[in-house]
Formats: structure tokens, C-alpha cells, sequence
């Protein structure tokens, strides 16, 4: 006998790991994201989450470099991938000579940002990400696409009352450069971002303190304030008269996209222009997006993306535009469970559980094999305990059809099937065919 | 205009990074894997890919934790997993109380070992894992089980020619305790390991320097050369006559996994007993497997794993056996790329490339819209290019079916859907239902 020391098994603050009834819905949203990427033609992708930190922080700066889990190995200085846009910038300067442009990739991983440890916080998370690279340029049209993908993934999700909000960054920067603000634009971007969460009156002391005047953060607040529909909201810009190049032609792809949303099958209900997102990184240049659970606000964008000018100009001097959206998706996982919006309902993967009370067990593992042979998942129960330990498995585990089969099912080449949802019992051959049939 | 310092875009030598096509063909292998895995009931895990050092090397040393990629992030001295064998333990020990038992549980998930760089060596890559966890015991039966899961997935990836070689621990333990040298098991399992790579006189050559007896290393030759089918192995090995209890509970095990391995379908071609396989790993202490590619030897086994008394001894006092398999995909995708056994032959995931060639998308995109509620993958080129440009995308993505669509169609009401393998086209209505039936 060895004796060992004990190490108590833990997880770390941050880290999501879930119990398999929770792991099989979370997969299962994971599924239904990936199949709708799919289902709009995207190729699959998946990078290293380890780079080079010379090229993954080619950019980065600010908040994003301090999260970062940085390390040397051996000699060489290494990152965990902090999102998974700069990872696709990379790939696609790197083989931008085998890629087919327009560039549509879905990657679904997981990432790090060592955050400050707080409930519903994620250090590790997944994003599932949706770029569309365009070779020198990309058609606004492709804006409005992105929307039909959010609608179907959270119609998917079982979801109907949710809004994405469009606006467009050329609006706001030619609206900060009209009031001689361009300097300041990020600044501001910054600010007015956060207006859903701190309110009107602390953004405009936030703003004072950028020493811009009086009349001109009216200005800022009155742009804010702009109500209607999507379309009073764009006529009312119109009326603004601001005359500004960036912010006219804002307006135009605005414009355009909110008139080819409607092509896509977006209902009316679901999109709206909303003025005040502006999504504070600063490498959106066009289209922005965000997307709200309108009776579930409080969670923040479900959501997001936009459009930026220049995918990888840290690595090539091709232009790239693109447009793209993201879902955290273990943030919005541990929100939807909290607020009981998902439910796990599932704790097996199995459709069938075999239970054999017999000792030889050539006639149930035949019955398995042939199952699985047709497409359903189907355990045997393989352990040598009573009848009651074995239907307590069944019952824990929650697998909808079990089949006992003991002497009397063999001789008689009969079984009863039972469905454990509804109780019912029905006795028919044991034949894999006839059991297929029960189980529609 | 800024100017922008480039970085080279590199990716980190030893880190697998496809083109969409291969990234395809990756995915659905993985895919394959997975389904085989839900097929038999296993449930999905997602462990973090960082741990507590402390928790994660809380047995590990040698090799192993030479390998590792290990950092500190503030305070925390951090890791990330080698194997998903060691966060099963945890996870187990962890959730006993919330677990049903036996526990079969599958993973899929990338893993880090900073092994020496070199060709078809990855530093991160993908194992399939799935295991078997009893709740202090755990029948032997599911040792052959596991055979079928092998010969499941390796028949779904379309190879015939294949052996899984199966052995016994306890035979090799007993073996050596029966010659006095139960102290240098561990040692002799790993240079008898190696007898495919070394050869036979390779391995005489290193035992004798382990002060072994001349004759006590023929004994152990003698052993690794009994030849024959499993049960003429099984007959020769009873032949041996060695008293000892280890050596005999070992042969009972095998005899009783290779009786059942039949019961599971797995043709007689595709396993046998194979004495010399030891897998080197040490928590290995009754049945263990390799998976050879006949035809392919050198490429290594495809497919591990073994039984281990003791999963979780390092986290609690519970008692959990287990059974368990890995595949590590990435290098074995690599090797089948390599040895032109597989073959990326999609560079797309859409069935449908729509190209409208009018200015108004609205029917275009209504149809896209369409086909995708049915479920199909559908890309409609958005970007207004000619026409020549566009069939070139469809050329290169290598769309099976693309439909064009300009003034004419829609004034008809008909198109022609053109099958780009076949060069074959047909004319039919422009309606969701009659495509769909031409995909068939």
C-alpha cells in the first residue's frame, strides 16, 4: 500500500466547467451557433491559442496588453490569444495568396483575459466569431448579412424578443469633427458607450472633463436623444444638416444597410437604429452592432461586431476590409442559466439504455451494436449489480428508452420498451428495426 | 495616412494551422470521433486548458513535467494540461458526489507538451479521449467495449486494414516478479516498449544493463515471441506454467476481454493479442491497447489506452478504476495527409452558391434566406463584381451547385442550377422546394 499525499482537486476562479447535464446544453447552443455559421457559407477555422507575442500584440495597448497571460518558454516569448481577431488577421496576411476573397471564416475557441475575478466573470471563455474579408474592398451589402445571422441564431436559441442595434462610427466621428472634437473622437466613443450603464447626466460630466464646451456636449446629447423608428432616426440625422464628409457618408451606409436588413427577412421588430452604440474599440470604422434580450437588458450586448477599414494593416499593406460579429459565449451561457432563460434538461447523450439481466450477453450487445449501426446512440449497462441498482442508473442519468432484457425476453424473442418520459410501456420484437420504430 | 510598423504574420513552428480545405477535412474527421463517441453513450467534458500547477502536476515528474508549459500570472503558478487525463481525475475526485457511476465521459480538446520541435511533432494538439469510471469497481467487460468504439471510428474514417493489439499489465508485472525483478518493472516495460522501434537486440542490450540475468532475459524474450492467434497466445501463455498470482489474474483479464471482444462485433481481422505492447505510461495496471494501420506501421499506434485501478488516488481515498482510449488527432491527421490517405476535397461547406447579377437583390436573397430555413448551406455572392469574377469564386471554392440569377430569371420564373462536378444543368422554377429537390 502507497501511501499519497492528497492535493484537493479544484478548478480555477474564472474557469467554467460544468457538470455533463449543463455541458450537453452548452453544447448544444455551441452546435446550433456553428451550424446557422455554416448555414451562411462560412469555412471553419482554428488557430493556435498560443502565438508569438511580438505578432499577437502587434497592436494591442491599454486595458487588453495588462490581461494578457504572457510567458517565456525556453527563449521564446509567448500569449495566449486574448480574441480571435487578431489571430484571423494574421492567418490571412499569412495566406492571403491561398485564400479565396471575399474571406468568410466562423471560429468558435476559447480565449483569455486574466479580469479581475468576479461572479459571471470568465478569465477562459469562447467566442464564436464571423468575419467577411473583402480583397481591397467589401460591399455594404455584407453589413446587412450579418444581421439575418444574428436574427437566425437567436431565433434558434428559442429566442423572439431581442433587438439588434445598428449605427455606423463614420456618424459619430463626423459628428465629433463637426464640433472640432476629432481629436478626442476615441475619447468620446469611450464615454457615450457607456451611457446604457452610467446615464445621461454622469456622461456629461465625463465629457466636460475633456474641456469640450458647453453647447457643443448639448450637441452631443441632442444626437443621443435623436427617438423614432430606424427611419425618423435617419430622417432626423438628414435634418441635422451637419456638414461633414465622414458624417454624410456615415449616414449614407447607414442608409443602405437599414434598407437591405429588410431583404434579409429581418422583422421590423428585431433591428433597430439605435444612436448611442458605438462600441468602444477603436478599430471599427463603419457599421456597428450590438444585440440586446430586450426584457434582460441589464446582461449587456448577447452580440456584437462591426465594420473596420483594415483587418491587417499591423502585418501587410493589403487593404482588408471586413465586417464581424462575436458571442461570448460562456458570459452569455452563465447569464442565460441564471436567469433560468435555458434550462438543463438532459443528463445522457443516449437515446437507449440497454439494461441485461442475463449472463450471457451476446443477444443485448448484438441488439447495442446493431442500434448504434443505425444512427442511435445506445449504452449497454455493463456492470454486474441487481436489477434495482441498474434502473437507478437509468433513472439518475434520465435515458428516455430503456429495455430490460433478462431469460424471458431472449426465449420469447420479446422486450418491453419504456419510454421513461410518459411511464409507457409497449412489448414488441426484439429486432433493432422494430425498436427504431418505437422510438419515433 | 499612418505609418504602421509590420510584423511578420508567423505561426509558432510545432502549432497545426490549416488552410479551409484541410481545416475541413480536420473537422470532419473530429467529427466522426465525436459522433462515434455520443454513439456509445459517452457524455461531453470541457476541462479548462489552464490548472493549478499544484493540481495538475500533483503526480506528473519526469518527461512529462519537463514538457510542460508552466508561468506564473501575478501570484498563481499556473499550467496548461499535458493530457486530458489528468483533468478527468480531478473533474472525478471534484464532482463524485453529483456524478452517476459508471461515469463514461468523452473529451475532445487541444493539450501542451513543449516537446522538441520537428516535423509531425505538435506542440499543441487535439486528443479524443474517451474513459470508463467505476465507483470502486468496474467489470472487465468494458475493456472489450472499448475494442468496438476503436473498430467503430476507424471503419467510419474509412480504413479495413487495421489491428487493435491487445495486452495485459498484470501478464508483464507478474512476468518480472516471477523472475525477482518486480523493482525494475516500470523500467522493463519502457525498453520493452520500444521492441518495434529498437528491435529485438536493442532491448537484450539495454536489460542486460539493468543486471538482469542472461537466462532471466531470455525468459522475458521467450515471452515477447510467442506467436500465434490470440487463443494459440492464450494456450502458450498457460503453458508457461508460472506460479504466479499476478501473471495468472492477468491472463484470466485477458482471456475474459478477448472472449468478449467477439460479443462486440469486432471482426476477427481487426484485433489481437499482442504481448509485447506495454504502453510505457505507469498508471497503466491491467488491459492496455494499441491501433496500428497494417499497411502503415511506422506511423505508430492510432489508438491507445488501458484500464488503471486508480484513477484519481492523487485528489481522494475513493477507489476509481477506470478504462480508457486517446487518439491524438493532430498528429494522426498529419500522418494520414502525409501518406496521401486522406484528401481534402471540399474547400467550401455551402451546397449553394447564389449569384445574382441584378440590382435588385431581393428575390436573390429571398431564395438564399429560404434554402437555409431547409437547412441548406447557401452563400449568396454579395459583392458587385462581373460576372467572370464571380464564377471564378464559385470555381475556386469549388461550390457544388450554382444557380445565376439576373433579369431573365426572375421574369421567367425559372433557373438553371449547374452541378459543377458533373458540368450538368438543369432548368427548373425559381422555388426553395424545387432546388432542394435537385440537390437530392
Amino acid at each position: 500500500m502507497r501511501l499519497i499525499m492528497k492535493t484537493e482537486p479544484r478548478t480555477l476562479a474564472g474557469f467554467m466547467e460544468l457538470l455533463p447535464d449543463e455541458q450537453i446544453l452548452f453544447n448544444q447552443i455551441k452546435q446550433k451557433i456553428e451550424n446557422t455559421y455554416k448555414k451562411f457559407g462560412f469555412l471553419p477555422l482554428d488557430t493556435p491559442i498560443i502565438e508569438l507575442s511580438e505578432v499577437l500584440l502587434a497592436k494591442a495597448g491599454g486595458e487588453t496588453e495588462k490581461q494578457i497571460y504572457r510567458f517565456t518558454k525556453g527563449e521564446t516569448d509567448l500569449s495566449l490569444r486574448f480574441d480571435l481577431t487578431v489571430p484571423l488577421s494574421k492567418y490571412v496576411a499569412k495566406n492571403y495568396g491561398n485564400l479565396s476573397f471575399p474571406f468568410r471564416r466562423y471560429q468558435i475557441g476559447k480565449v483569455y483575459r486574466g479580469e479581475k475575478a468576479q461572479k459571471g466573470r470568465y478569465r477562459e471563455f469562447y467566442q464564436c466569431d464571423i468575419d467577411i474579408i473583402g480583397d481591397g474592398e467589401l460591399d455594404i451589402i455584407n453589413d446587412a448579412e450579418l444581421t439575418s445571422v444574428i436574427y437566425t441564431i437567436f431565433k434558434e436559441l428559442g429566442f423572439s424578443d431581442f433587438t439588434i442595434c445598428i449605427n455606423n462610427r463614420k456618424i459619430l466621428n463626423g459628428l465629433f469633427e463637426s464640433i472640432g472634437q476629432k481629436e478626442n473622437s476615441t475619447e468620446i466613443l469611450r464615454i457615450i458607450d457607456k451611457i446604457d450603464k452610467i446615464g445621461k447626466e454622469a456622461v456629461i460630466e465625463e465629457l466636460a472633463k475633456l474641456n469640450i464646451k458647453k453647447e457643443n456636449i448639448e450637441k452631443i446629447i441632442e444626437f443621443l436623444e435623436i427617438q423614432g423608428t430606424s427611419n425618423e432616426k435617419i430622417e432626423k440625422l438628414e435634418k441635422l444638416k451637419i456638414e461633414n464628409e465622414t458624417f454624410k457618408l456615415g449616414l449614407e451606409e447607414l442608409k443602405e444597410v437599414v434598407k437591405n436588413v429588410k431583404l434579409f427577412a429581418v422583422p421590423e421588430e428585431n433591428y433597430k437604429v439605435d444612436l448611442t452604440i458605438a462600441r468602444g474599440l477603436d478599430y471599427y470604422t463603419g457599421t456597428v452592432y450590438e444585440t440586446f434580450l430586450n426584457n434582460y437588458r441589464e446582461i449587456g450586448s448577447v452580440c456584437s461586431g462591426g465594420r473596420y477599414d483594415n483587418l491587417a494593416e499591423y502585418y501587410t499593406d493589403k487593404k482588408l476590409p471586413g465586417v464581424g460579429i462575436s458571442i461570448g459565449l460562456t458570459r452569455l451561457f452563465y447569464k442565460l442559466n441564471e436567469l433560468n432563460l435555458i434550462k438543463a434538461n438532459k443528463k445522457s447523450i443516449s437515446d437507449v439504455l440497454i439494461i441485461p439481466m442475463v449472463e450471457n450477453l451476446e443477444i443485448p450487445i448484438k441488439l447495442a451494436t446493431e442500434l448504434r449501426e443505425e444512427g442511435i446512440n445506445t449504452e449497454i449497462y455493463l456492470n454486474n449489480k441487481k436489477l434495482k441498482a441498474k434502473l437507478k442508473y437509468a433513472d439518475k442519468l434520465k435515458i428516455k428508452y430503456v429495455i430490460v432484457i433478462g431469460e424471458d425476453e431472449i426465449n420469447t424473442k420479446t422486450i418491453n420498451i419504456k419510454n421513461m418520459e410518459t411511464g409507457k410501456e409497449n412489448k414488441i420484437k426484439l429486432d433493432a428495426k422494430q425498436i427504431i420504430k418505437e422510438l419515433n
